[in-house]
């Protein structure tokens, strides 16, 4: 068996998100479809990590497996021209049959792009969350320093909407930046992993911080909840996308 | 009498361009619409210029009038809320009751985006128009140069679809630069005024000369001809922005 790693970048506006879904049009459903097009059979593409409805990606990555030996050059020409515009195959590269997408990624980075700008940008509209009220940075960087590290994140994970409350929340945070953008502020996420909805409600509960509406000091009453109903609400899908998956060397 | 001159941005992708049209849903008709909500009466927006379906505008500019003294901020608040995310009053200012969007304005500046990328960003392809041949820059500055001056651009005109084929097609055109970026090239045209697809007529054509389909000793010849078909094709509408309006001090 032949196994090839794929880079994707998607712009998710128009899909239920990466995994295939029985409602709605997802982006693994739309690259098996052009896979099974061009190898004939049907072949399964694991993704590194789910991405929700509307979020975006700029590197997701994914495997795939097949008894063909391809050239993947024109291999990726090919699936590129069955694929939707907004979904683009950057690479695809020959990998260890052992190698899997999802098990095997170490790290993953995220960014989540806010605009503070007072009358939103219609080319950014959906690529960046448009935040009307007035924030405090101060406190954004602050909440976001009580973020980083290892921490059980049951609270900021909606993992229970998919029937794995059970398993285990304990992620490490590597870093988490805030970097100024021309009209806003660019969340940049690096993590061993995240569960799902992390990064959104993470970012929803800062911004809760940083508009005043919830205290600095709640942070750690959340986190150890270990409940949902303790933090705050996602923030938008939009605003989110993929940059990078990392593997061991 | 009160007259407003409104800034506008939008992104075309969902529009039939800027005028009122029979068939499809224009800039202009929403707008007229929220003035209408507000205002309780029929008002007409006059556009510096029409935009093509699917031509963005970083900075389209229109006035109306109104009995009314108006709130300028509150209004614009208002008229943004009623209008859809991809289209955004950017500003509103009063002027002299005789100031008229389209007939006072002295020049115009748009910009074409080309990516010349192998793979196009997902996230640009409703805002680049992706060149796959291979484009002999050195071809496209020598072609630009060509085009800047004072001419009669019939050839380079669709005004006949219009049924104004008879009016005055000279026009002059002040710059034509080329300025790289990331992943292509912007096409800055400042001109005097434009005429009906002149400046993607213009671009295709340029296009056509760097791709070496076309001659650049073709240009005066086309230009001469006064005839639509001596010149090429209308490059595609959605790398098209209409990026400023200038009047008089």
């Amino acid at each position: 068996m032949y196994n090839y790693k794929m880079t994707i970048a998607y712009d998710g506006t128009l899909y239920c998100g990466w995994q295939v879904q029985p409602n709605g049009t997802s982006i693994q459903e739309l690259i098996q479809k052009a896979l099974k097009v061009i190898l004939r059979c049907d072949v399964n593409a694991t993704g590194a990590g789910r991405t929700d409805a509307g979020v975006h990606a700029c590197a997701q990555i994914a495997n795939f497996k097949t008894e063909e030996e391809l050239n993947i050059f024109r291999f990726k020409h090919s699936l590129n021209g069955l694929l939707p515009h907004d979904i683009r195959i950057l690479e695809i590269i020959p990998v260890p049959e052992e190698f899997h997408a999802q098990r095997d990624a170490v790290s993953k980075i995220y960014h989540y792009y806010i605009t503070t700008s007072r009358i939103q940008d219609p080319f950014k509209r959906l690529y960046r969350y448009h935040v009307r009220e007035k924030i405090d940075i101060e406190l954004l960087h602050k909440a976001a320093k009580q973020f980083v590290g290892t921490h059980d994140f049951t609270s900021f994970s909606n993992e229970a909407h998919l029937g794995a409350a059970s398993k285990n929340a304990v992620r490490k945070i590597m870093r988490l930046d805030l970097i100024e953008e021309q009209d806003g502020w660019r969340l940049e996420f690096e993590g061993d992993g995240f569960l799902y909805k992390m990064v959104r409600n993470i970012v929803g509960t800062m911004l809760d911080i940083a508009k005043g509406n919830r205290q600095l000091g709640e942070i750690p009453i959340m986190l150890a909840a270990r409940d949902r109903r303790a933090a705050g609400q996602a923030a938008p899908a939009h605003g989110l996308f993929l940059i990078q998956v990392a593997y061991p060397d």
